[in-house]
């Protein structure tokens, strides 16, 4: 097992802080939040990237959004084969036991993982390729759109251009369980992608009958 | 294709906002974000529930923390079989790219996937256990588990005894990771694992030598 | 030469003590700091007061701030004369090396160096006057100043405006560093005065277009 | 005038959980600080580095120690010109005004002054070299110890080389201070000069009559 470490003294004073004031000035909220259980409008799927907090865009209190977060914001096929599938559950989650109003798929520039995955649809990254890869496994979701953007030159544009079909695909994926395509088409439940540059501060948002990203 | 429509509004107004206040106050460090990149010094493995954000409890800014979220804070054991693993995915890019310092699994009170894997366990909840069910194949990494708890009458210590085995059993099978073993045992990683209780506000650290968690 | 002294005990005792804990509980973080490099996102100015460590009010951690620390928080006027200046180096190392996204002047109350300021231009310390003082010839730079509280005849109240004046003059010496105007001008870098009262544990930051001081 | 930006946010947070902690549980010690003055038992002098915060290594508290923090943690020599002197004005308020009984010198390893004091004698930095850089005429203080380094052909041995020098010079300008030259050899103030290993956590202390360094 792991040695006996303290938590890092500056995660110790953090919370001591938080928690006589972010807490202490909140405490009949939280109670109510352990009492009633939560009630979020809204699910987001996001990256794990440090940089892109969806909290602090949408200035998001404690309640308010059920958050997944993965590589490069993925949603896999529907594949109900026994195994474990995280993002599928979360998804599951949120929509059958939550009924959130709203699920909305967040990708952003400089994507770590989308740029793994170009790499490795160039032949650049055989480390990706290794069967033992689990980004690259993970990526594979992705990869046959890498298709789409193989010709563009500028690889500023192409990182751009594949980060925002991983939204288009987790969108199309979704809509590929059965219980979220019924909720679909009874409104019950929209999509929604968005992408956010994060140098900019820019945000866009899909719209599948153009199949364009359009600023917000 | 779902149907076309608008980001709720509530939602486009904060991100005006934020861009206005939030970004422009701070354009300078999300310019150099995206242009240097990520170094987050930790990666936390916490739950999607709303009403648990570890931006909030440890004051997170953008560029500390790489954030994976998934149902009741899970990490499947190490199977390079080729699938989609996006929590595994997750790790990898975090230890193996990112080079993280510090991993942290943050349980927390009233978890509904825990509550779902009880459910299962005592054979009340026949819905999680079809293979269809995403939440309940997810709540198989947690199941042996639930041996270690099954005895205790009182239904609330129930659940605060498998939320934190959640912690414990993301813990160990993190350490079934060949390369999250090697780093941990050359001292460049450590782990941690954590419970908050939603209601007090309290957070407790587990202690892998008396396998107890004690009050940060 | 100096003579040959053990370094203090106490001091022995601490090191050791840290190097146990603080530094072998975050070993990967040193290794990381060292590996890669400082990547500080601000730059402070503060004072040399044992009374008042920025990092215990903003709970800093080890890489987070570039910190330089001189008497009464002064920068000097940009004077690329060919002589030593020592704030106006870290000055230039911060903002054209490390390009920090902020620099923030931190003053404090019952600061000593603005008392011998004041002291000086009322002609109570001719010691101060003395080509040889090097306090009295740093505190020059605030000295102009002092017309503007001249007339205040409650000590603690000038003592504060002066105090005060000291962040404000920092601030605006700092804008005739000509690669600090064009930063400041392009959006990437933002400058800030703080003032913070010892006793009381307050902040306040200075707001330029109302020129005066708000707490935070 | 530099535009008006709030203060970050996590700063304020920041700010607000230490008044709640750090201040309210020591309340009673910063009010007597404010109303009795500060009486440090050390000065000391270290680099304005992100990484190496003076009061980890040695766990101080408020009150203790007199810091000040330039580039390099360099002392130019005694020149009683009349100019600003921000390093000398420091110096001369600890040992005259505060009286403190150590003076430290605190040198680091992965020192980016050293490291650009190297390239421009090289000559690899012919922007250091310009009447304008402030940093490369700061570094000028160390300049004629390079030739005590310029034959090894190690990089790091001898940045680790020159990174002592830095300290050794300071100690030795230190002592053409005749206030200082004075009360140590009265026997009221020792000088110790220090260097630490960030990515090792060591730390070594100078013997000036076998003018080298010791792990303390």
């Amino acid at each position: 097992m792991h040695r006996v470490r303290p938590l890092p003294n500056y995660l110790v004073q953090r919370y001591h802080g938080w928690k006589a004031t972010g807490y202490a000035d909140n405490k009949a909220w939280y109670r109510r939040l352990a009492s009633d259980g939560q009630h979020p409008r809204a699910m987001v799927i996001s990256c794990c990237d440090s940089r892109v907090h969806v909290t602090s865009i949408f200035g998001a209190d404690s309640g308010e959004f059920f958050i997944h977060r993965n590589i490069a914001n993925l949603v896999p096929p529907y594949e109900p084969d026994g195994d474990h599938h995280g993002t599928s559950a979360a998804v599951e989650y949120a929509v059958r036991v939550l009924k959130v109003s709203n699920v909305i798929v967040l990708g952003h520039s400089n994507c770590g993982g989308i740029k793994g995955c170009i790499d490795m649809c160039k032949g650049h990254a055989p480390e990706l390729e290794a069967k033992e890869s689990f980004v690259g496994r993970w990526m594979d979701i992705l990869r046959p759109r890498y298709d789409l953007v193989a010709d563009m030159e500028d690889p500023e544009e192409q990182m751009r251009a594949l980060e925002k079909e991983a939204v288009i695909t987790s969108l199309e994926n979704l809509m590929t369980f059965p219980w979220i395509d019924q909720v679909v088409g009874e409104g019950t439940l929209t999509l929604h992608g968005l992408w956010t540059d994060i140098g900019e501060g820019s945000l866009e948002h899909y719209n599948p009958e153009t199949k364009s990203f359009h600023p917000v």
